[in-house]
């Protein structure tokens, strides 16, 4: 009879949980008792240290990605999000896929490599108007977000409009903030010569920094070396500032500034993974504390690795920083004692002196510190590309990426824009007191619901005359009419307070409403409670003081009967 | 003083348009008097004979298209909507951007190369579940879907939905659907090779055809070839079999079989663009009547070509077919045209016989009938490659899809899926009758409003035992208790007749029914009625039958307080 296969299941597919399967292969080759699976989100690996290069199109987006598949054959890939990760009883649940039933796998060995996730809690208007720039996604939509800012600048004769949308503004100087806004601002800048209206002069790209002085990690003459390049590239670096949130129009920060922007990357701070706080093992700062073979205390059997764990060096007593350096060597370690333990042979302790640190500079030019030497530009920069390809892993992946910088080196960049987000049918805003929401005359486009704050609507009439016509607050909402009628706003929605919105759009609304009668019956009996208040306000005022009876009503020309709704929504459903 | 220049303004971003400005420039070169403006959607150009290799990878997603900026740098380009033409007083309207105000431009010569748009009407079901294959975005979403597919097939147990999984349906066998179901043979079935759960003889690739015999555009030997090449490589070719529409899990075909998939790409029937549809100018077959010189008839100083507009070329008498290679000839003749009457020189007719005819089948092999010639295998391959780079607009797409096929030849396709769609929140689904919506148990993930048709909620019970618990119809809705317990469903949905359904997610359900109280009543109240009506109904049948108490009560065992609602949406909005 067969003997019952030992089942590892690794968690994650980033550097710790990747490398920790390949290994795995490498040392259970000739061994059909063991079973080795892997979960993960995408069927992917991403190479981060390359991710920048995605914004300035340098790299193909797929080239600095690699399929899980590929790099570790012999593993059953799990494409899922885990749910859940029960120690007591050996499973894991993952959520579900075509079918909505959740699924669940046993282990008798687990392996926790599900790094941290980013977080903007905290900081007012972050989490709605920032770009965060961590994932292959998040490099994507920036880079589209980028194109879109000089298409809309080029078409735009408003002066405040245009330097908005020409203002570029990164958060925070550490190794990813500086890796970004260089290539941001390469691209923008070689980018903005293919657009006939934007001047180069009208470009600004800002970097804010909390400290004295950019990159932190570094020794301080490369720092400074690298803080002079950017500036003399045009990038703009404001130091000993701290961003304190965002609305959509403005970068905030700390004291009180603002900086007129449409586009604001922060370089996100990270936050311990929510699977990992619910973990009943003993944790430090958030992440899970294994002992020097990277076992899990007081659950024989589970390792953890990488940046979800507390790992301390056998050498020199200190916890390992979260960087991929670290997290593959853990994952080879883990691996190994991994194997010796279902062999019975003895474990090894992790120790790991870190080789280097490297930081691209955009075009031609990094700083480096390797095996203590310091190097800056272009040597640096050789060292950055050579090293990189030669750990990027898998053959097509280095073939593809080589040629993306032949060809980057004789090409100008790549200024298409792929719009594949179809626009949020809902999403949340954040407002600064005595902020414009929408003006009268603009296209009704959204509705709003109040989440806490209070707006005021008022009535812009000839010359400065402004007339308060509401007030809205938590749980109402505003702005239906101009849906209802497919006409301009009739009034202008200001913020009194800070204030956080949800918005609905045109084509959520009318499908929602045209279909269910309860609802629409609903938002009709508002809209006649809105034109009752409305009309009442205009006797009273037309009868204390003759004011333009045009100013203040608010008068719909249209029935709401079912039909209407139902053709618009078919109209716009399609 | 300076002279009021000649505004050009051209409508469409196709081949149509982009080779008018080409043309424009050329010939203007010298001209300061002439302002050409461009009106696309994107801000690039299409190669469409390519799009087919986007969906296998063998070209990457960016170089099959071009940017515009670049094709005609001296064009003012404004990426935007059009959302009317007004000839009478020579204006177009676009669409808003940053900003919620549609804006105008006026012309003193328009030309109007919108092209056609596609459209299911009719068909239901296939707005719906099927896939179009026409736009850029619809070759990255059929690729993603495609691995997606492979990937879940890679971890289904279940013997039926691995079948659905694995089976891949296009209808149309025309040029458009014949090159993509090679395209997506080939991809399928080496990318599976990397899915180690998969066995080949699984995979179904399946080409649907009305006539008796594919790609009737060409001449009957090359289309046997074809058909027989592509039933060689693993197409299974189903002739005089017509699509009538689609459920989420099924093709279904005139006559009232069924294919159970869940990948169904129809090549979509054109319609005509709405645009040309609102013109008071003369049509034909809803395209736009021109006279021999491509004017627009009774309106001096438009003129139409491409998809949209009715040509009769002057030499056959006939009307131009709806191709590339008219559109570019008609885009230069127009130019030409356009210049001469602002010179005062004669205008020319436009003749134009097409060249050839070129499809690709995959893998190394073409058909071809060029200057009469008929070419079959590698030989008409190479000659599609030859002649469409040679075409390719752009030295640096030309380089790069050179790059590509090199890469490709040596290279395995890629398997990466980019999940860049957040899931629809809102979308319609299309029901047969006595299909399942969502089975008891399943974990509750959307929340359904019946637009036409009756749906019934039955329980299953133990044993075969089923009860009918309810029946909804149009405007109602339902699934809404298990968005709100966060419980599996507690009936079975099953369609009662054909039913065409809204869904909205959990997350958008939460975040609007959180934060907006009235909706929030309105559905507690929608909840406390069934639970009313299914209580009633409990004791109404246990007094008659003595059944199980435990099969009819939906109870919620959770108040609904407002603060479960919004942490729920603060937890899921994040």
């Amino acid at each position: 009879m067969q003997q019952k296969k030992t089942k590892v299941l690794i968690i994650g597919g980033g550097f710790g949980g990747v490398y920790t399967a390949i290994t795995l292969e490498k040392l259970l080759k000739n061994d059909p008792g063991v079973e080795v699976g892997l979960i993960s989100k995408e069927n992917y690996l991403v190479f981060q240290p390359m991710l920048p290069e995605v914004i300035s199109g340098s790299i193909g987006i797929l080239d600095t990605i690699a399929p899980i598949r590929r790099l570790c054959p012999r593993t059953n890939l799990y494409t899922r999000e885990v749910e859940s990760i029960d120690l007591k009883n050996k499973t894991v649940t993952t959520s579900a896929g075509f079918r909505p039933r959740p699924s669940q796998l046993e282990y008798d060995h687990l392996i926790i490599a599900v790094g941290n996730i980013t977080s903007f809690a905290g900081q007012p208007g972050l989490g709605e108007h920032a770009l965060p720039f961590k994932y292959l996604g998040d490099a994507l939509v920036l880079r589209n977000h980028l194109i879109h800012a000089l298409e809309e600048a080029d078409m735009e004769s408003d002066p405040e409009l245009r330097r908005r949308l020409l203002t570029f503004v990164v958060a925070g100087g550490g190794f990813s903030g500086v890796e970004a806004v260089a290539e941001m601002n390469d691209f923008v800048r070689e980018g903005a010569r293919s657009f006939r209206r934007i001047n180069p002069a009208e470009i600004h790209v800002i970097l804010l920094h909390a400290g004295p002085l950019i990159l932190p990690e570094l020794q301080k003459s490369l720092a400074e070396f690298a803080q002079k390049l950017l500036e003399r590239r045009g990038v703009e670096i404001r130091l000993n500032t701290r961003l304190a949130g965002a609305t959509g129009e403005s970068a905030l920060l700390e004291g009180g500034a603002r900086i007129p922007t449409k586009t604001l990357v922060s370089t996100v701070p990270s936050a311990p993974n929510p699977l990992v706080a619910k973990l009943p093992c003993k944790k430090e700062c958030g992440r899970i504390v294994v002992n020097k073979h990277l076992e899990v205390i007081d659950y024989p059997g589970v390792w953890a690795l990488g940046d979800c764990a507390w790992v301390v060096d056998h050498n020199t007593w200190q916890p390992c920083p979260p960087t991929a350096q670290h997290a593959t060597r853990q994952a080879a370690r883990v691996a190994k004692n991994l194997v010796a333990s279902l062999r019975g042979e003895p474990k090894q302790p992790f120790a790991f002196e870190a080789l280097g640190k490297l930081a691209a500079l955009g075009r031609r030019s990094a700083v480096a510190e390797v095996f203590g030497f310091k190097l800056s530009g272009f040597i640096a920069w050789l060292l950055w590309r050579g090293i990189y390809l030669m750990k990027l892993p898998g053959f097509d992946r280095k073939l593809r990426v080589s040629t993306d910088w032949f060809l980057d080196l004789v090409l100008p960049p790549d200024i298409v824009q792929l719009k594949l987000e179809k626009g949020a049918s809902l999403c949340r805003e954040h407002f600064e007191p005595r902020e414009i929401v929408f003006r009268q005359g603009d296209r009704g486009d959204r509705l709003y619901i109040v989440v806490d704050g209070e707006v005021e609507m008022v009535k812009e009439g000839p010359g400065q005359h402004v007339q308060l016509v509401g007030r809205v607050g938590p749980g109402e909402c505003f702005g239906e009419m101009a849906l209802v009628n497919d006409h301009p706003r009739m009034a202008t929605a200001r913020t009194v307070t800070k204030v956080n919105l949800l918005s609905v759009d045109q084509q959520t609304f009318h499908a929602l409403f045209a279909y269910h009668p309860p609802l629409r019956r609903m938002f009709e009996t508002l809209i006649e409670q809105r034109l009752t208040v409305a009309s009442e306000g205009r006797q009273a005022q037309a009868g204390a003081a003759g004011a333009d009876p045009g100013l203040t009503i608010l008068q719909p020309d249209q029935t709401l009967d079912q039909n209407t709704w139902a053709d618009r929504a078919a109209r716009q459903g399609k």
